[in-house]
């Protein structure tokens, strides 16, 4: 089947999208009989093209890496200064992939994006934690209502498998309580104070040198990100209905290096936990660094790499272990998403 | 959709999918539209029973419970003589559990029980590593050949998804190896030894007093479950044609206390390891003790519990850590493959 793609954002994601399809397009056409073509490209920065015929995505790639404009991919031609908005329904495309930067206060502008795309019946992926978090009943039961699909796999864990593996591996289990690392950064940090003994702002400053931790590290350090995310899991597997602003996370700001290294004589590690369960109609959702045993799967996770563990009635604990970012692996959680799709529609 | 099923083998997974299916049927029924009615079951030492208006599954949990057979589900009616191989034609199933003993030399008698469901057009699911191991080509042609689904999900790693995880969220990765602890009973000993300073001798023991280890403890502690696990990784997942007697396995049984102890104060860890990789057209699979450094996420892997690392190209090592053996979770890994079949028939 043949899906025409439309690309709102083309930062990270979005290039390390058009780079594995690129690299990857003929196998996923031999393999499983899918083909995107990229027709339209919009970003705040990088200007907007549209292509009916289909984007060389090579020579995006290539004009982005000289720090050109997407305007440059036609010389001499007028910029097109169009809204995303009207990108979104002008472009023809089948699939909107929603790559714009995350706002986990509003949700926007990527919240209206998504809901253009899905009110003109078309299929949205995105790897954006705002919507998600903030508004996943209202745009799933409008995905529902325009028969579409609004995947998100790309929101926790990257491309790890998340929902792709509770969908597919654990149908009909219960999921009795989901645990886990989900912040690449504070783990890098704590595992930094026990592994190198660095104080919290030493190691923080070596991720913000590394390009892990942003110049205002708050919504990391602080537990806001991983917090979107329990909230997508708890709103998405547990069937809950909860909001951010209904959890006060507590981050690692407040753990020092005698605490580490106390934890690690009495074999235990810190570690930044966001977790959630039901208890009849309650979900019960929390982010806050906690003091496990080294036996405890999670305890294992070091530096950037995430983890989650699923505990289940019929098969127990089962704990999936990636890489929670990346260019490459974020965009792998698009693809991922188009090929979910593409699985049920073919 | 509803399927009716044929249980050939009713052992500890036999009764174990049985349970889940009376538990779980009105929600599998309601979530997913699935309904499997047990049409027969044949068991070597506990019967035939077969009943096209489908099989009362809690009284036949409840009569084996009891040490009775299932002639004894119709008293006074003389019991069913029948060959499992007569069964699988006569009782009209769309699906056949094979779910006999493990014979990974022959691969029989599963084997012909497979094929004969196969050519009668009947998807065949099974946790049975024999004939995944030995004639996975064979096998799949004639189930492509029949349009028709052959799934072994709980081959390797029981319930915890390993092919489902591979075919949905890893679709279009090239995996550069695959490494895992796959056999529990000598992780068992091997964390005993470190934990519990014991040695060798009685670890196997305690083993075999739990349950975990057999009378004959060989196929385990010589490396030949491994084996024939990951002979079936190799084979479906990298493209591979080889069979378990291409490789010789080195099991544990030459692991000394005083090797896990000075190991144990390097920083490592012994672990049985399966591992498997692509070199051009030659599959380079092995299956042998390895002094694994603490960091390595294998290593944290202890007790009973399995784990599987992928080495992919666009998203890294990803590890999948859960049980790897058990009633529900080796039920649970045949209610998946159904489901698998029902997700691609719907």
């Amino acid at each position: 089947m043949k899906y025409k793609l439309g690309l709102i954002g083309c930062g990270t994601v979005g290039q390390g999208l058009l780079e594995i399809l690129d690299k990857k397009g003929d196998r996923l056409k031999k393999d499983f009989g899918f083909e995107a073509k990229v027709v339209a490209i919009t970003d705040k920065l990088k200007g907007t093209l549209m292509v009916p015929a289909g984007i060389d995505n090579k020579k995006v790639l290539a004009l982005l890496a000289q720090g050109k404009t997407l305007g440059d991919y036609r010389p001499g031609k007028k910029p097109i200064e169009m809204d995303p908005l009207d990108v979104i329904t002008a472009c023809g495309a089948d699939i909107i992939a929603e790559l714009t930067y995350t706002n986990i206060k509003t949700g926007e502008p990527a919240t209206s994006y998504i809901k253009k795309a899905l009110q003109a019946g078309k299929h949205v992926v995105t790897s954006n934690k705002g919507p998600a978090a903030l508004h996943f009943r209202e745009l799933q039961d409008l995905a529902r209502k325009k028969k579409v699909y609004f995947r998100f796999e790309g929101t926790v864990m990257s491309g790890t498998p998340v929902f792709t593996l509770f969908e597919n591996g654990f149908a009909g289990n219960t999921v009795r309580e989901i645990k886990g690392i989900l912040n690449g950064t504070t783990n890098f940090i704590l595992s930094k104070m026990e592994q190198d003994n660095m104080e919290y702002g030493d190691a923080l400053a070596l991720a913000q040198k590394l390009g892990y931790a942003e110049a205002d590290p708050t919504a990391d350090v602080e537990g806001f990100d991983a917090l979107a995310k329990v909230v997508i899991l708890s709103n998405v597997i547990l069937g809950g209905n909860i909001k951010p602003s209904d959890i006060k996370p507590e981050g690692i700001s407040s753990i020092t290096r005698p605490m580490v290294l106390n934890a690690k004589q009495e074999g235990c590690r810190y570690k930044l936990i966001a977790q959630t369960k039901r208890d009849g109609a309650e979900i019960i959702a929390s982010v806050a660094p906690q003091k496990l045993l080294l036996s405890d799967p999670l305890a294992g996770i070091m530096g950037t790499q995430n983890a989650l563990t699923f505990d289940l009635d019929l098969l127990g604990k089962v704990t999936i272990q990636g890489p929670g970012a990346g260019k490459l692996e974020t965009g792998d959680s698009i693809l991922q998403d188009m090929l979910a799709i593409h699985r049920d529609l073919r």
